[in-house]
């Protein structure tokens, strides 16, 4: 790991706390949880999302340009679904975090998002992440389905060694023999991690996994091991979800799992943030 | 997973408690932390480690077959050892767990141990796995180092067809990619297990990590996730054992990272046994 | 590799040449090709593969000891396949090879079968290749399903170390990510064990791929880098299988295959053995 | 592989065979080998190989925008390497073959280039993909370091479904978890896309192994189990390759290399193209 000058963990920076937004952070006491559907579908699904999520996670997330394996799967919303990105995001004043398959949606994504998402097919595509490195917003960079700890890290490396130091890491499964499971979480990696980086380091268990009721275990374990944060795929109808729909909590289980989450943060001596009343419920309020 | 009859979980039975001794089970509300050396070396090891751990630990554990790659290397006490964890588990009145490689070796092990294991090598010796359904001990089963948790369950089935219904699967960790960690813990593969069968299902970090410094994150990993307990490597003089010193704890660290397990334990309904004061020091006490 | 003592290849030992029986050899100039059922079913079924076969193989295979992953699966003839092997060989004067599962084995399938095979399962199974060491039989060592090149070497130094030089290697596939191919065919260890070890070194592509379609195409590049032979498994009635049809080959297709095989061993210095008549025969054509 | 409309094998269309240039083809009856550096580091480096060369192989290789998992590393000549090729394709007669890594990089590369690659990181960056689906020259797409054979069946799909019919399938080595070799050579694949596409399929074992002794072989091997032809890596001083050395061989190495394939390849029922006399030469023999 001698190469990794930026990201490399010293005396000086041991723990880097990033800002999503003035009142969100990751990397600090205060875990970031992120949930929301795989797709972003239309507003009334991200509506309901963001008012039933209000009061248990600090950020949303919903992926709008999407890597499909085959070319005649459901590409995303595109522009359209940046549009209900941002409105949701200044309706409910709650980050939003979205995917970047391409330099040339780079702009777009950063004018409609809070938290720009390199997949893990693309964790070693290096132009876009030396294009990355030229904006200022924070980058989640998931791992690579195959990447080893290091190539992760050197990953990283590239978009600090372009300019950005707003990097959040997160593991999301990686490749083995075994079909069970989609992908095995590996979660000595997110330990290996924290001990060698400065980096906020996530952890996606819908994804590692592919079955949600393997899901809100992992997550747990996940906290438990140091893990800065969550992202976790749900949705209103879990069944009709347009991509992933195995793999995905229902609202009322994704703030069940939260709730469960308090006293394993508390024992490893972090919190999870009270609940935020949502800003597009204020108006309602006063018009009364 | 349709052939597994007897591990499979069923309406009728859905967790079964085994008794290691009078006074330690595993697979009900208390966790088993079973510590301790990769080989027994001497009594006086030993004597150190039941002492120093009798306040944390509920169990002893302790190699003397030992399954080395090259047949140059020390492969383990044999019969002398089998007499030291003897000694041991009736003076401080607590229970060994030992591996047995061979069929000829049963019936010592059995006489001289509470506990016997099964190595991740020998998880597919069917022969082995037979003779194990013969006896009425209880039986550690590591998962073999590329198996499947199908294969997995149905190893554990073949113990049970074979009239033993004492088992207690473990993980401890898979090949992959990347050689960061010696392997890699598979917790997705816990909770899948607490979810199909009916089999108490410990964790090794030692063996998955093989680093010493990501043994403590991924144990609270682990009782997080569901897990009914831990078998962990700890010695004296951890750069001293003659066996896996790289992932081996000082005993002063598996003495802190018990005590940083009962928040979590409790955190998903689950406890920590209390300290037992060891048989051995009431002779002293009475000879006052 | 530095603790493969008997089994690297030194300047005064390059290649080994094993003797199977007087007139069969592996690890010289001519391939050994080996043939057969995956599990010995009747006299009848033996009968048919030697007879139709004689002009092609020059070793045939049938298990009678089955590691199967479920306890409730076929298991094997066990003592009653060995006799008709035993019938078998000495009616066509061909040598047969047959697996071993377990040490209380040995003694039966060294009297009745001229190689005795090790499985996969078995690599490291430590107590029974140190028994292996004590027999004067040819051994086919199977490769792990997840054995190191490393860990491959050092289970056949077992057996050297414990007095048997006549070991044969055999690649038969890895575990990998992709479910298309049951196992990843690795033949860069077949040229890798070609290079830093003596001993002979076979192939099996029909385990590897667990698809017959795959086998002839696999089996010619197995002999153009340089394997000193084959493990083929065909059938007269291959759907009719009891065990592992879809990889199995009719004999029509085996002998078509050991012909295509003339030229490419031909381009890399090595040759087939001429067909030779099957020893039955004589007596018959005498009788007229 | 249900999806994968156009790249399947129909009746129809068993066997492309795409043109390189007016006279070099790929898919039919003569193989294609492609040799050279893994960097083009120098007009005099490229000259010597394609002079080297020009009995043995149909095309030259050399990387100009180099994918590094540190950003430190050499990244590559860029455009001073592209105009190297240009020249040499010029002067020699031969195609080049050179990678993309960017959308942005496709026009440059197609003025300059025969044959434009896209690397095994590159392999789902589906933009990337919909982009090389717009031009018309060949694409030689590498699969990817974990994917699975319908991902990189489907990979292809992306660009044939965007109007490039010119696709050249290439395995390259897939994670294992043997570091002995970089990879594992997966010649399974190779059978199993021969199968069910219809395209022509390279093999390129210098990356699948990283180690140059074991090369020659794995050639041998590919060609014979039906590949229809090979990305060697080669350099007029292997140990002073700027990249990838220790994978490398020499330009008589690689000479001798190819003049054994050939009857490995009548073998099989394919054929090496007669030896070429470089243009460049006919020019000096003009003057004299």
């Amino acid at each position: 790991m001698q190469n990794a000058k930026l990201a490399a963990k010293v005396e000086s920076q041991k723990h880097s706390v990033l800002q999503l937004t003035d009142s969100v952070s990751v990397g600090g006491e205060d875990l970031l949880i992120v949930g929301g559907p795989c797709s972003v579908e239309s507003l009334d699904q991200m509506e309901t999302v963001a008012q039933q999520l209000s009061g248990s996670v600090q950020a949303l997330r919903g992926g709008v340009y999407k890597p499909r394996t085959s070319p005649y799967a459901f590409q995303g919303m595109g522009q359209d679904g940046l549009e209900i990105l941002n409105t949701i995001r200044h309706r409910y004043d709650i980050p939003v975090v979205t995917e970047v398959m391409a330099i040339a949606q780079i702009e777009a994504v950063a004018d409609h998002a809070d938290v720009l998402q390199i997949g893990s097919r693309n964790m070693q595509n290096f132009d876009l992440l030396k294009a990355m490195g030229e904006i200022d917003k924070p980058v989640v960079l998931k791992r690579g389905l195959a990447a080893t700890i290091e190539e992760f890290v050197m990953a990283a490396e590239y978009i600090l060694a372009h300019g950005n130091s707003n990097i959040i890491l997160c593991e999301r499964g990686i490749r083995s023999f075994d079909s069970y499971t989609r992908n095995v979480l590996d979660l000595g990696a997110v330990v290996a991690l924290k001990q060698i980086t400065h980096l906020p380091v996530l952890v996606d268990p819908s994804h590692a996994t592919g079955k949600r009721e393997l899901v809100p275990d992992l997550a747990r374990a996940a906290i438990a091991c140091g893990a800065d944060g969550l992202l976790l795929e749900c949705h209103p109808v879990p069944e009709e979800s347009v991509s992933d729909a195995r793999q995905t909590l229902s609202l009322e289980d994704m703030n069940a799992l939260v709730r469960s989450l308090k006293p394993i943060a508390a024992a490893v001596g972090r919190s999870l943030p009270v609940a935020r009343r949502p800003k597009s419920e204020a108006p309602v309020a006063m018009a009364q």
